[in-house]
């Protein structure tokens, strides 16, 4: 029986760097939903679970990609809206990875947790420069899923307090909020953290050397991955380097990591119906 | 060699439902020709047609979809307009069947049919309550192939007559044009009648208890599967169950029957080159 | 591991043509990319590259098609100017055949070039009638890298000389622009030629008995299908067919050539890592 995934979008294609991972994953058949409608989600939900027996609603699945996280989760609000009117074994698994930002910031934090525990830090603090995209936000969900303290900043207090909000509502966890427009705002923020994340716009440096060498900044993490980096004197393929006497992770340290967490998400959602939320992508990254 | 469908439709989206069912038929890869173009179909047709051997073609065929029945009807014509331009050897096989109306009317009639010869009616009549829709008008012509003398009612005698007109003008059979706007027009309607199909839209009631307990109506028959369900007693599941001394089919009584012919008509179609009209579905659908 | 097409065109549907021979030729999964803009092409290019293993990456490849050649040879140089940002390894193969030009032109001249020998000719010289369009441009260009003496001709001069500059700019060899926009500009035109090849619109005779029949042409090629064909006497089936003294070729003569060819192009690409320039496919189809 052959794998179909539906994959819905409200960009005008479908991503190729995600078709290519879905097939690499299973599917044989990708039908593609883009500038998906509301109304098209409701067919595209009964079409998998009204044409064929329960035991095979597993060869069927949904994913959600595009560029813009806001109008992924307004679709998966929507699919779910619609699974909630169908009987529980007819509900095919859905994946949601717009711009791989729960990939990435699942990945992320993974390889920031065994940093954590190589280096035997205790209580360590985060700080996540320029934090209010989707990957920067996760990745704070998630650092404060695991109990470790972290500021989130932004160029506008305004702006980092919205994304805070955000991370509040969406996934009940605590972020700090804090302002970081020039060299002076960064060396707060980063004061007392053992662990900084960059996830600023491709080619922007937001942490040179002069600001890092007095910190105490022992895990730097980087999810740039065009020159100049997010840091200073990293690497793009450093994946728990040892630099500075701390540990260092690249944007592909990251990268592959996350293409392997994509691929087997995948796999997953044929395996088993189930609904990949951020935190389920978090439980299955620290399997692989 | 890879079998390969060429989906057409007027709609924004290929149907989900579709999809699935031609995958789980044969169908390899799907190519959809969404909001399709006259000037398109005929590249379509040229291109299943001049590019494999004639003892190939069948691998090729085109599926026309969509929740608009005209429009689907429409792509038809001109795909056998552009088809009778090119050897018959090299037509590959179409089926049409947008909003399921040919195989959801083909499998209620072969249903009632059953019903008839299990309860040894002779010369029983029909009506269609609110039968103007695409499933409703293609049940008449059915019905009247089968020489069953059948009425079609709507709140508007005009859409009735409408919908009669157009099934002599398409499949040359006969149904009478009733009108039924209230509780009265209904009891008119099935007066005399063994059989009611009722066809409204979905949560529509049209054929309360109180109506039918008076009459001499055997076989029941409801296209909608939202509650309230179009007949009074009847449930989803029904087929061909007894109820009241007759036998009622329900809209899962149809429609499991539907995708069985829909699944058969694509499997057919990828090994003989053939256009599957009305009534050639009503043929296969027998066979099932 | 699936192969991969991403097809990508301006043009607002993918041609069903390129669909059934990609896949005859090994495709398994084809993304269409319709109307496609530029930032969309960095998003595949890198789609295909950053996914897999680069010994993989010859899984994946990039067909660009469509009915408007300089639209597809605009992608085409998008393409490029994408895969120069990223390492060697990982580019995956391109094969632009934009209306089929690219394959219809190489297996047009490497017929006539058959002829050539199998005539024995020396030194014959070449006249492509109503040559401005894609076809007679790029068979202009492979003439004249074969050494023929190659002459353009348009109604208009004007046009005639633009077409003569574009194969310049693009290929570097030397067409000569002739006005033929009458029976006397065409007899001009053929005067002292051994080949005449028509590329004119379907069902429209360029060249009548009457003008033929007193020249010295031994080769006629005719690239339209349409009755009646560009050349009076021809037969679409002609293929190197012994008439008037000479050998002829129909349009179907170079179509069975120009689908292999098209078909092995497709085989290639997802063999070797390259780009299929004219120069390339000429010396493809020279081998079949």
């Amino acid at each position: 029986m052959k794998k179909i995934m539906a994959y819905l979008t409200k960009d005008k294609y479908a991503s190729m760097f995600d078709i290519v991972v879905s097939c690499d994953s299973g599917a044989d058949v990708i039908a593609t939903y883009t500038s998906v409608e509301e109304a098209t989600i409701q067919e595209v939900v009964y079409g998998l679970a009204f044409t064929r027996h329960p035991r095979d609603i597993k060869n069927g699945m949904i994913f959600i990609g595009g560029s813009k996280v806001p109008e992924a989760e307004s679709i998966l609000e929507e699919v779910i809206k619609v699974m909630n009117t169908i009987p529980e074994v007819l509900r095919a698994s859905v994946v949601i990875d717009p711009s791989g930002a729960y990939t990435t910031s699942a990945a992320a934090v993974v390889k920031i947790m065994k940093a954590v525990q190589a280096l035997n830090l205790e209580n360590p603090k985060a700080v996540i420069l320029a934090g209010t995209g989707p990957v920067g936000m996760r990745i704070g969900a998630l650092l404060s899923k695991e109990n470790i303290q972290t500021r989130l900043t932004s160029r506008s207090l305004e702006r980092a307090k919205k994304a805070c909000e955000d991370i509040k509502a969406k996934y009940g966890f605590e972020v700090e909020a804090v302002e970081a427009s020039d060299e002076e705002g960064i060396r707060r923020a980063i004061d007392g953290c053992e662990i900084a994340i960059t996830t600023g716009p491709p080619g922007v440096r937001l942490l040179p050397k002069k600001i890092w060498k007095s910190s105490k900044l022992k895990i730097m993490v980087d999810a740039n991955a065009v020159e100049p980096y997010g840091i200073e004197g990293i690497k793009v393929n450093d994946d728990l380097t040892s630099r500075n006497d701390g540990l260092w992770i690249g944007a592909l340290g990251i990268g592959n990591l996350k293409i392997k967490l994509h691929r087997k998400l995948i796999e997953r959602a044929f395996q088993e119906r189930e609904i990949f939320t951020l935190e389920k992508v978090y439980e299955i990254v620290k399997t692989l």
